[in-house]
Order: C-alpha cells, then sequence, then structure tokens
C-alpha cells in the first residue's frame, strides 16, 4: 500500500511545534480549530529500510533491559515506521497547526490528522 | 512511503476480533500478552483511490449535519486509509491475537500493533 505525506513538521521547540498541511490537503482541516486536542500520524523518516527488518528491541534503547517484541513499544524501529502521539492543538493559522506534546523530528513527513 | 501488511483481521464478531500475525512479524510479538490494552493500525482497504481524494464529508454519514474536514474526523475516508483503535488483549494463542473493540472489517490488513 502507498501513503503520501499529507504534511510536514516545519518545526520542534520545547514548548511547541509547527505542522505544516499542504494546500492540496488543507480542505481536510475544515472545523479542526473546536478541537483541543488531535491524534497525529507521522512517518519516522530517518528509520533505514534496514531497520525495518528489526522486530525485537531493548526498550527505551537501555541495553540492561531485555529485548522486547517491537509491537509491545513505541520504537520508531518497526516495520511500517509510523509514529502516533495525541497533542495539544494550541492554534490553527490557515494551513499551520501550532501543537503541544509532539515528539517527531522536523522534516517528518505527516500522514494523517485524527479525531476520536 | 511504502507500507507493508504484518497480519489480517481474520474475523470480527460482536464480541471479540481475530487478528493473524504472519510469521515473518511473530517476532515482535513477544512479550505482547503482558498487556492488557494495545493499539492497533491497520487499513481502510474497502476505500477507492478516488475516495482517497475526499477532504470534507458529513459526520457519521449523517447528511443533516454540515460537512467537516475529514481530519476532525474518524471517517475511513481520508487521503490515507489508516484506522487507529485501541482494543483490548484478550489472550494470544502464537501469533493469534484475540482482542476486543476492533472496528475493522474482516480482511482487513493490519500494519502495526503499539503500546503506549
Amino acid at each position: 500500500m502507498k501513503i503520501y505525506p499529507i504534511g510536514v513538521v516545519r518545526s520542534n521547540n520545547q514548548n511547541s511545534q509547527k505542522i505544516e498541511i499542504f494546500e492540496d490537503y488543507s480542505g481536510g482541516l475544515k472545523g479542526i480549530e473546536d478541537y483541543k486536542y488531535v491524534w497525529v500520524l507521522y512517518w519516522f523518516h530517518k528509520i533505514s529500510k534496514d531497520k525495518r527488518k528489526v522486530l525485537q528491541v531493548h526498550p527505551g534503547g537501555d541495553f540492561a533491559r531485555p529485548k522486547r517484541g517491537v509491537f509491545t513499544t513505541r520504537s520508531p524501529i518497526r516495520p511500517n515506521p509510523i509514529g502516533l502521539t495525541r497533542v495539544k492543538l494550541l492554534k490553527r493559522e490557515g494551513n499551520i497547526l501550532i501543537v503541544q506534546g509532539l515528539d517527531a523530528f522536523e522534516g517528518s513527513p505527516v500522514l494523517d490528522i485524527k479525531f476520536f
């Protein structure tokens, strides 16, 4: 299956993160300013193809802890390197979302925004 | 970006759902039986390419309600048709997970299992 970025993480400071939703997808944001929290799906773009084959990791990268299956961890190392974080939506400025709590690197492709 | 199924939803009854994790990925389950709840990412495989272009929908399919952006809804109609559900893990039998609360059709490709 193919997935496409709908946006990108533009910056990540300690207190807030900036997500740009590409113009082609900005219609999908209609009404989002009504919500205080949303879920962001993004792509761990620094994970190589080889890393996607790794199925067990030391939790938290701590070698003192025995390896666990990647599906029991939040490790970015996983067959489909999709990240998921619930963030606080601080502000919407057109197709820019200012959020708090997003643990993604700058440049991470954004895949989806969900509300529950 | 390309994503690959790590498993498939084998059955969905009212009370429980059966997920098969493919043998190649079953190493990633090590330790999962310790958890009571996990998050399942899956692919809305009934959504056509054309539907992926739709950016606004009537919430809950209710035409009486004004259209909203898909990123403010749980609609399966979205640019990257990835579903996300928190499920109760009832039982693990090898590479089969019996869960409760998964709102996915039988045959849905499973993309990831996450723990928070």
